[in-house]
């Protein structure tokens, strides 16, 4: 993590908790020392460092995005089986994946965080089948991310614990949480083994859960009438902090299970207005009071990795699905992006620009069309603002990305080893 | 238009009837004299003239996009009245718009023209209450621009009248047509008198038509069962070539109606979502033959105009309301928004690269995240690009936007006055 001072000026603050038309923000290593009004900012003490300028020059400063949801090493894969259904995709992609090197799978995974850092994504939650090169990927890029193995096997459970033990709290920024693919991929026992784990070692849980409604009816028929929320209820999986991946398909009853767990749900609506699953009821989610983050599922069904995209699609499509246009506030949007992901991800002081939070922040260009007439900043982040707009990305202090620059990643090398895998498998 | 010769090459070329993996255009002054693949492209006489060419890096190249309906002046709205239901919004909006000058028009669509330059958008449009500014705005920056104005008195139609003399056909960019607002706002003998005056002119029209279920409830209650459609086929309004404004709640004979008259539909999807209007049957209209086109709608209720975003949109929210990921591919949701569209506002020969055609084109950067794995050209184009990733937008032949750079538009002063008025406005 960094050890630099950076004082950001001459931008527009939207912390998450409050909005200061002439704000600043002094960080200090990984964490936020000041962030608000700048003509309150008085000098800190310096124990002979320098502080860096940041000027933001009129634009946007803001708590960075978290993907609640991703299989980030499918970059590889964006586009294939394109305008197929769910079971039909799956099989092209099954084909394709079995295919994937550890390798690959590290070179998808930097692509993918490539894309993240440009679109201001600074914390993401992965689920893959093999999840060692997603981990390199993220510790060598220092974005802040959580991985599991989305466990169909007892052996991906013990694959999972390994890394457990290789990853967690690696710098702070990495979280392991143990994965179980479905209620209808993976197995009674191997789901079982893997909640018993992540228990036994205090991690979380990420599971898909009731993406299509074929999904929901086939698990009340196998169950005896149970939910796949129910059955997984059940099975115990709830009993430690849980991301729900989709929760498109879910009633009341599945409601109160999730709110009275603490399952964060990982809302992905372009991922399931894509593969037609539906429209998740996030507005009665939240008031039931569940925590709904939103991700950007997988670049294969998205097929982008701009979490400004989704949070706008998040609101539209809440407008739509309810018929009510407040039914879903743009700050809303903004607080299921940052601070409701990062937490459903196992980083608590994350997401909110606050003293003593960690620096994960970005700045919005200030020359981007619609800060001409910038009014309401979160309305304009929602609704008008995308990821090609953001011009800094800082994760723990540090510097990742940067007018079209990257401090950590080599990307002709990434690039160039993508091209060469996809020749290799496609 | 331009006296200058474009060679585009080093790009892979999306005419909207081919994909060239590595294309090439030749444009000579407004028109397109060579579009295909860059190796079959022979020397063309020159007449003295020297060839400027325009390195793509390894881009796309495409047709300009098209938004079929949108108030463009309302970027000085832009955000007023967020997350109010269709009617109050209007309200709130109206009591802004009253204090409008001419001037302030002008400099609104200023500032849309250049967010559509930015955006790779070609072509638009435009119905607003008045439509001078707006005119003088498009002629100014060159974009290629259909307006009117939305009667709803007969000194809208006389003046819509007054500016078809003055404007149509100006530099063959500027197309008039004749706007009524609707079925609802407009009175019957206005609607009347606008459609005589289109016919008498051969020019064509433009008009909101069921937006809302509600709008053609009361239609129905008032005009004997007729809906929106068939109340305006009956006043003659589609004898002209017309632009059909939303079109969410249309049934079956409607769908009929509008594909026998060759009325173009202008499918505004984020508006609709926004305003929790709906999703209109697109999948079913193009189905009957109707010529379903693309719109980003004002910047009020959208609120970008970013018909990338738009198209993605399109795609997606045809994907779920019909519960088939095939109801619209990547390449329907791209002629949609570049050739149905431009066809639509009265502009023949644009919306293909195809030679003899409009040199209206535009190239997306090949540093843009997707493109270090791309695959699928229109698939990358629909659901991977933003508008953002516009690196040169180009009308009859004129380079209007590269880079950050407009070559018609006084950026500085735009925003200045934009600001400006706003802050005298609200």
């Amino acid at each position: 993590m960094s050890e630099t001072m950076y004082l950001i000026k001459n931008v527009k603050l939207y912390t998450g908790e409050s909005v200061y038309p002439d704000g600043a923000i002094l960080t200090d290593g990984p964490f936020i020392l000041y962030a608000g009004d700048a003509a309150k900012l008085t000098a800190p003490p310096l124990k002979g460092r320098k502080i860096d300028i940041i000027d933001g020059r009129g634009g946007i400063c803001m708590p960075g995005l978290c993907s609640a949801h991703s299989h980030v090493a499918m970059t590889l894969l964006r586009g294939v089986g394109g305008g197929l259904p769910l079971g039909e995709w799956l099989q092209r992609i099954f084909t394709v994946e079995a295919l994937l090197t550890d390798d690959d799978i590290y070179t998808g995974a930097t692509l993918a965080i490539m894309e993240y850092l440009r679109y201001g994504v600074t914390c993401f939650a992965d689920m893959y089948f093999r999840a060692n090169g997603v981990l390199r990927a993220a510790h060598e890029a220092k974005i802040r991310a959580n991985a599991c193995v989305g466990a169909i096997s007892a052996s991906h459970v013990a694959e999972n614990e390994a890394l457990f033990h290789e990853f967690d709290g690696e710098g702070e920024l990495i979280r392991i949480y143990f994965g179980i693919h479905s209620e209808y991929a993976t197995d009674k026992s191997v789901a079982h083994l893997a909640a018993e784990t992540a228990q036994k070692l205090g991690a979380g849980m990420h599971v898909h859960v009731s993406e299509t409604s074929s999904e929901v009816e086939a698990c009340r028929e196998q169950h005896g009438g149970k939910s796949p929320v129910e059955y997984l209820s059940d099975l115990g999986i709830f009993d430690v902090p849980t991301i729900a991946a989709h929760c498109v398909h879910v009633d009341e009853g599945d409601m109160a299970i999730l709110a009275s767990h603490g399952v964060t749900v990982a809302h992905c609506p372009a991922s399931n207005m894509k593969l037609s699953s539906g429209a998740a009821p996030v507005a009665a989610m939240r008031a039931h009071g569940v925590n709904v983050a939103i991700g950007t599922d997988g670049p294969a069904s998205n097929n982008t990795l701009d979490m400004f995209r989704e949070m706008r699609l998040a609101a539209l499509l809440s407008s739509l699905s309810t018929r009510n246009p407040a039914s879903l506030s743009a700050s809303d949007a903004i607080e299921m992006a940052t601070v409701v992901g990062a937490k459903g991800a196992g980083f608590s002081e994350v997401g909110i620009l606050r003293s003593g939070y960690a620096a994960d922040l970005i700045v919005i260009n200030g020359a981007a069309p619609f800060m001409a007439t910038e009014r309401d900043v979160a309305e304009d982040i929602v609704y008008a603002a995308a990821g090609g707009d953001v011009q800094m990305t800082m994760v723990g202090g540090q510097i990742l990305y940067i007018n079209g620059n990257y401090t950590t990643i080599d990307t002709e090398r990434a690039i160039y080893e993508a091209r060469a895998a996809m020749s290799r498998l496609l």
